[in-house]
């Protein structure tokens, strides 16, 4: 499966197909048009052990391909790492004509990404996604680490010369990481793809065993989504900020447990449950959203506001990057499909926070 | 004075215009419309001495201007000082809508060009050349800092919103830093303009005593050249390589003496004399150029290529930053204001060295 978004730099390619990361040299020949003049692979400890073989046995001999590990995990963002690879560029003898290619989640793909976006003011990178989460974090050319006073403070846009996503990889995934990644799914759904809701109710009762084919079409589906946005408003300007659903409370849920006790995507799930009541309520609408929540939670989410302190929540939420001026802007439904961003009470939130905490 | 320069993302003025840094914020808001929440100002040790007080003067009351000084010289651009700006910015909760402003000469512009292209994925800055060698850093949107293995390794391209030239500002600089930027001067002269060259030859008789309209003139032509090669060719595949007549031996000699004790234009001054020579012999023309050399050394260049081994000399030209594959590439003139990039043999630069050096 095959999709292509028009960025303003220049368009690329999202390739889904099982079985591709064997060919990766071939398709990036194909697809990008470019003859890089060497290569280096940024990839992490763990996803080295599974795959990084099979990847580098995709070029032939002749060409020249570098490897650089990090260490798995959020940490790997980090000002050290990225001064370490661009070291590594640098000793490797990088010039401007090479590539480099980020195998692996989305750790990797904003870590490599930046990497690439600012080695001599910018070389061309692949993505090569090995999380279901990163189906998100690899579409739309947004890169970059954190710093101790925030996360993604640091970073650019730069946009990929290929997608290349193959589904086998997933298969050794942990169950939480699917949980973390399909919630990225299902917000597609929410804001934008009503039908696609509805067939992910259908088709996806469990993690454990998938049909490749029904996988790639989600995968597919869900990327859709967000490379529609991402064309329409690549700079997030406007419509860019709906793919925000569920991440204002989500993102302070994350920060005040303490990054790491609770995977991205299953603090966005209580997130978008919150936002979907606070929709409800703001717009006098009866969404029928408990269908869903059900899904989820048969899913193995746990969708309960977790124990801590609703005003440190809501101060968390007003430092957003995503807030001008420490005004509270959410993303809310008025119907599936239906996305508004506006300005919400500190009342309002208070209000919803204390009924919905512990139940 | 003013000048437009129509990048892809947006267009932006230059203003040249004696006294301006006392206007400075009227003049940022009426010429890129934008409300910013706030400004940060970064600056170096030395000009913040000399004009800080002038420029923050310029900012109503009510407007929050933070500052941040870096120490001054090329040790400034480094990655050390790249965190520690971030973190400062971060530290004074500067939101999107910020605004950075850049206050000082080439150093300055990258490294704080260079913060605001990545935080939070980039804000927008303003350029405040202090230096004469900053009318060209300035202009053309490339920022960034160098590394240990190499100058200007790491950066980005990031247009800023608005160039203010306050020429009145130059008044403070050391002959050595003229010396600098009146290279790149007279380089656009060679590269695009030869009646500038001319006028230049007729005009410029001294550094010491300057008519405020002749350097103003002189900024205004100088910018002019630059900014048109940028506009047709802003991420540097094609014409924008011209810019760097003179600079493929003036960094060889740079770096193989040690970064500082030359400067970087005296460095350029001897590349030019030597991308003469060497166009004279490839092209099979006479390019008449001595009467400007005796112009240059009338100003008090020395263009003898100083007592490095030539050896040396040719294999950093090698793996120069423009070079693909280790090849030579040159930028020569076919004739005044008619540059050409051409890949030149090891045996032609070596003789050429060889009966030039010390001569
Ligand atoms: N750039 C964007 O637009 C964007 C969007 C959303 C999220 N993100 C970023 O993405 C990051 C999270 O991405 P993530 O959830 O993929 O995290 P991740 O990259 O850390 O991967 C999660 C874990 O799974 C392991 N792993 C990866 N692939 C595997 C595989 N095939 N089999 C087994 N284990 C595997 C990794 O080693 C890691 O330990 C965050 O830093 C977030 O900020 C970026
Ligand atoms: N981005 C680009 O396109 C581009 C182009 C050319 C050069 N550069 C970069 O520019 C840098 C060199 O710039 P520079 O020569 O302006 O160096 P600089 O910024 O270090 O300034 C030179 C010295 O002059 C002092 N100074 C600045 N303004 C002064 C004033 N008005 N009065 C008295 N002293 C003053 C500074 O404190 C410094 O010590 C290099 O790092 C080079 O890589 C960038
Ligand atoms: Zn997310
Ligand atoms: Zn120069």
């Amino acid at each position: 499966m095959n999709l292509q978004v028009n960025s303003s730099v220049h368009p690329y390619s999202i390739i889904i197909e099982p079985g591709s990361r064997k060919q990766l040299y071939e398709y990036i020949i194909e697809q990008t048009k470019k003859h890089p003049t060497s290569f280096l692979v940024i990839t992490d400890d763990c996803v080295a052990d599974l795959y990084l073989e099979e990847v580098l046995n995709s070029f032939p001999n002749h060409i020249r391909v570098e490897t650089s590990i990090v260490p798995h995990g959020e940490k790997a963002k980090s000002f050290q790492q990225y001064e370490n690879l661009l070291t590594a560029a640098l000793q490797f003898k990088l010039d401007r004509g090479a590539m480099i290619i980020a195998l692996g989640g989305g750790v990797v793909g904003d870590l490599a990404g930046f990497v690439a976006a600012t080695y001599m003011r910018g070389i061309p990178f692949v993505q090569v996604p090995t999380t279901l989460l990163a189906h998100d974090s690899s579409v739309g050319g947004k890169v970059g680490i954190n710093h101790q006073l925030g996360k993604n403070m640091v970073g650019a846009f730069h946009q990929p010369s290929l997608v290349l996503y193959d589904p086998e990889l997933l298969m050794t995934l942990p169950e939480h990481e699917w949980r973390s990644g399909f919630a990225e799914v299902i917000k597609h759904g929410f804001i934008a793809d009503k039908e696609f809701l509805e067939w992910l109710r259908r088709n996806v009762t469990s993690f454990q065993h998938w049909d490749m084919n029904i996988l790639s079409e989600m995968i597919y589906r869900s990327i859709a989504v967000k490379a529609k946005i991402v064309e329409e408003d690549e700079k997030e300007a406007g419509n860019r900020a709906f793919l925000n659903f569920g991440h204002t409370l989500g993102h302070a849920i994350e920060a005040e447990l303490g990054y790491g006790e609770i995977t991205h995507g299953e603090a966005v799930a209580i997130g978008m449950k919150f936002a979907l009541a606070v929709s409800e309520k703001v717009f006098h609408v009866n969404l029928n959203y408990e269908t869903y929540l059900k899904m989820l939670e048969s899913l193995g989410y746990d969708l309960t506001i977790p124990d801590v302190n609703i005003h440190k929540l809501l101060d968390r939420m007003k430092v957003d990057k995503k807030s001008y001026n420490q005004s509270i802007r959410f993303v809310l439904l008025k119907e599936f499909g239906n996305p508004e961003l506006i300005e919400i009470t500190e009342e309002i939130l208070l209000e919803e926070l204390s009924m919905k905490k512990g139940g």
